[in-house]
């Protein structure tokens, strides 16, 4: 590696991303070297669980069990933090900047609930703190939003930002099994985890929605005030019903401005007025490309107003998917520790160029289903009250389905509706006589 | 604007993009200025028709028909190249590398062809020249190829990346019509030229296949050893042809080393042996992400052996979408003069990774279509020749097609094949008194 100059890379978490980016990084060196004139040296590993570090050939010189030990050695410049969650992991993010290291970090719930401290801390001390592999793991959606889009105001993002929702959904559309039957598979083959909850209840994914929202929009919100839906109540009769009228269920992150931007026109904060933020199930139409992304993938389709549509798909986790994108952001700290530059720095924006917006005026068009005993006048009663609300609709059908005798499905499309009424109607719905348990409200995503 | 640093910015080329560049750089200013701590100021405009600059809003004071008149100004320390071509556009990107400004363009012609030289200038006057615009438009591919999966060797690149030829393609299969007639259309709603040449005949998709092959394998190529072929001889028979059989017709750039590098291996060259690199028709079938990408459209998917299958995907072409590409590269060239560091500075690798192959070693699937003389014998003379060259068949067809009384099409889907085994096949077969005009040869691309 003669004449190119050397910058440590403390490792904390040896875990499955972790054991990536240490293979990538030992067994790419020369050619890293080469591409970015940068020795990168892993010179330590951190890890409660120092065998686990040393099955992944680091050598046992180079392994610690308490992270703090990092700081020691001055030729650390780039400390990598891979242990996951709120807790530990915080301390070490926290004691990294306070030792004046940048940070590399795929952890996307620690930034999205504490982000706001994390970058102010960072920025008093000087330091990065990157986090490309936060977000669809490999996919190079960060810096593409950052950098090679940074003129775009954008009018809408859209994504599946959560590979186990992702594959436990195509699965229910392909086999027509039930969520369970099919969370119990992903389970068995590695797809989801022991306890799945952050995955299926769509905490990850709001996450990430929070994170995209800051660097897209310009707009950092309180994690709590998100909206987030799951898919743990995904009932299969719903994709059945959906595929027949030509529709795919995915559980998107959705952001959109109530008005969007228009290329003429500029403002200061980049966009203005409210911003929708939100994490729900949503049925795309089959032709939508979004529709065509099954299984483990991630996908983000972003419409900025100059470059319009763009949609960027690949691997959202995964150990060398996700590796990937840690080394990419490790180079990019490195390579601005010793030529100096930005790299990636970048923090949450001062001023939020939005507010955020009540679901309750969001407008879309609804898919609703009804568990009804089957009398007369059942259909009439139902779209007269969405009528009385203002919700006009563009398609009504009544099935036997599954139910046992003298229950029926009915299931309806609006046209663009405002939730708040549609919701207004739900209650009104749901007191009447023939209801039999709680309807379903998908929301149509065009 | 107080407190930031201004960047003055001259544009050569008042045409569609640099229009579209102008003005958001007019539009913007604040935008960028809160985004990237810059003030980008349009500082000069050089086209010779001074008349077309005015009419972009600049004014007059701005705007001078020579383009040396930029680097009299000391303030302007980027220049945009949005001329275009070969001729005019490479002496003013040499003069303004001579005169230590630097560059951005767009110009996928001029960088394919002498790009070796114009890097070398650069470097040697210690300029960047930035080009994210020259390949896939709004998409920002190189800088996820340059940066975001740095890590990575390539195992395959497969792109569309002309928006003309894919709306041809497009517009064929849902058509019906011939490629004549739907180049017509393409003309009369402007998405090809007058002389589309350069786009229907691959150049244009070979000039950004280049790049790319500097970009993601290290290896920079002598442009006229490229192979490439066009969609001037696509018939319409064979996309229809090809529908019943599953498959999409795109004219792809295609990119893959002979012996895909494997994760766990590495070498200095960042991979090692041949790489194909071509443009041709291909057949996708219909499942591929990428055969869904109709009209205009460009999308580029990648094989990296770290991060596996991604997928970039919007506007190739246009006004805005090209223009917030070009801005993107603005802006970081800005911040690497104001603020240090390296910038989107890339230069060609100083050794290849990979030889070029010959195409006659490619392997893949090939679909075949004889025009013949309807007699009895004949699929069996055709198969014989394949079967004796080692060529073995998936599938073969014989239709009375479109064709007057006595002619038919004899279509064969071949086993995956040795391009040069093809080739000698076909040489055989077109010697048979029964063939009548050319066979046309597709290949599958999977």
């Amino acid at each position: 590696m003669a004449g190119e100059k050397t910058c440590g890379i403390g490792l904390i978490g040896a875990g499955i991303v972790g054991g990536g980016v240490a293979e990538l990084l030992m067994t790419r060196r020369e050619l890293l070297a080469r591409r970015t004139g940068l020795d990168l040296e892993l010179t330590a590993v951190a890890d409660v669980d120092v065998e686990r570090a040393a099955a992944m050939g680091v050598p046992r010189d180079r392994i610690v069990s308490d992270y703090r030990r990092l700081f020691d050695n001055p030729d650390i410049k780039v400390v990598v933090e891979l242990i996951g969650g709120t807790g530990v992991a915080a301390e070490a993010v926290m004691a990294a900047i306070d030792a004046g290291r940048h940070v590399v970090t795929a952890n996307k719930a620690l930034l999205a609930r504490r982000g706001r401290e994390i970058f102010a801390r960072a920025g008093k001390a000087g330091c990065i703190v990157a986090f490309e592999a936060a977000v669809a793991g490999g996919i190079p959606l960060l810096i593409s939003l950052r950098e090679g889009l940074i003129v775009n105001r954008f009018r809408s993002l859209l994504g599946i930002v959560n590979g186990t929702c992702n594959y436990i959904l195509s699965r229910m559309a392909a086999s027509g099994l039930s969520f369970a039957d099919c969370l119990a598979e992903a389970q068995r083959l590695g797809f989801a985890e022991a306890d799945p909850s952050a995955d299926i209840d769509g905490l990850d994914s709001g996450h990430k929605v929070a994170l995209l929202s800051a660097l897209a929009f310009e707009t950092w919100i309180d994690f709590s005030s998100l909206h987030i839906e799951g898919i743990q109540n995904v009932q299969d009769e719903d994709i059945r019903i959906a595929r027949d009228l030509g529709y795919t269920l995915k559980l998107l992150g959705v952001i959109r401005p109530e008005t969007p931007p228009e290329l003429a026109a500029d403002g200061p904060g980049g966009g203005t007025g409210r911003l929708f933020l939100s994490v729900h199930p949503s049925f795309l139409h089959d032709g939508d490309p979004l529709a065509g992304v099954s299984g483990s993938l991630n996908a983000v389709r972003t419409d900025g107003d100059a470059v319009m549509e763009s949609l960027f798909y690949g691997r959202g986790a995964g150990r060398y998917p996700t590796a990937s994108a840690v080394v990419s952001d490790i180079v990019a700290v490195a390579a601005a520790t010793f030529f100096g530059g930005r790299g990636p720095r970048w923090f949450p924006p001062e001023r939020n160029a939005y507010e955020l917006a009540p679901m309750a005026d969001y407008r879309t068009r609804y898919y609703l289903r009804f568990t009804v005993r089957d009398k007369p006048g059942v259909l009439g009663a139902i779209t007269t009250v969405l009528g009385r609300n203002g919700v006009s609709i563009a398609a009504a059908h009544q099935f036997e389905g599954n139910h046992p005798n003298g229950v029926a499905s009915v299931c309806i499309v609006s046209h663009t509706a405002r939730e708040g009424d549609i919701l207004t109607s739900l209650t009104e719905i749901g007191g009447m006589d023939f209801m039999q348990g709680n309807p379903a409200l998908i929301r149509i995503e065009e």
